[in-house]
């Protein structure tokens, strides 16, 4: 028994959201994992950058990549709570992520709806780790804006 | 007659894909404009970086975000090279800037084979403003790569 499972490393993304939310974010987080070791965290940050290009995914990709000194992250796992949106999908098929764990749909702006072909062919996806807690996070954050 | 057409701004981005090329980059360019001024400048730097975020379109316009203190740029234009990929599409979606040129078509890459609806539907596109001269950029690049 590793306690390194999916379960472990969306905990760690979800922490990430709830950073997000305490900065008025939309809370959505993520890890990059490599060979169990977290090499790169972020939550969305495109009120605090004033960057729409600020989101969780694209900061944790230019994070590991820095930290690998790789712009191809072929042995990596990218955990984030919510499913991508198109400009995400399209980093992590540069980026030729091993594989993508997300919580939460999200049949508005995720990449299934517009492009379900986004991904690097090799890109093995998984959906639905600790759905409900991830969904949780983004109604209750929109519920309190209201 | 303004100087500030099409054709002008084009070749500001062509300027910016020389220096791509100059670093053994991949040759694109972008410029963003508001007003007939340019608010930023990029080239790709995928390699520099070590980041498979950093194509010319994403740092255009985190650059033209921070000058404007905006994560929307709806009253600029973009102009490229090249037309953007499925990451560069979503992030101009997120940014809804009104108007999108690009030069050449990106038949393997360009967002149009993958998510023809990924710009926000206020977005106008323009495409084959100095095409020819964009796709030798990019012909001339790869030809002296073999």
């Amino acid at each position: 028994m590793t306690p390194f499972d999916d379960t472990y490393f969306m905990k760690q993304a979800l922490a990430e959201a709830s950073l997000a939310a305490g900065n008025n974010e939309v809370p959505v987080g993520a890890v990059i994992v490599c060979r169990n070791r977290i090499i790169a965290r972020a939550h969305n940050q495109t009120e605090l950058l004033k960057d729409p290009t600020a989101h969780a995914e694209i900061l944790a990709i230019t994070s590991a990549s820095h930290t690998l000194g790789s712009k191809f992250l072929t042995d990596c796992a990218l955990y984030v709570t919510l499913e991508p949106c198109l400009m995400c999908a399209g980093a992590i098929a540069w980026s030729r992520l091993n594989l993508l764990v997300y919580g939460a749909p999200d049949g508005k702006r995720g990449f299934l709806r517009y492009a379900p072909l986004a991904l690097h062919p090799k890109t093995i996806v998984k959906s639905g780790v600790m759905e409900k807690e991830c969904m949780d996070r983004m109604t209750d954050f929109f519920r309190k804006l209201r």
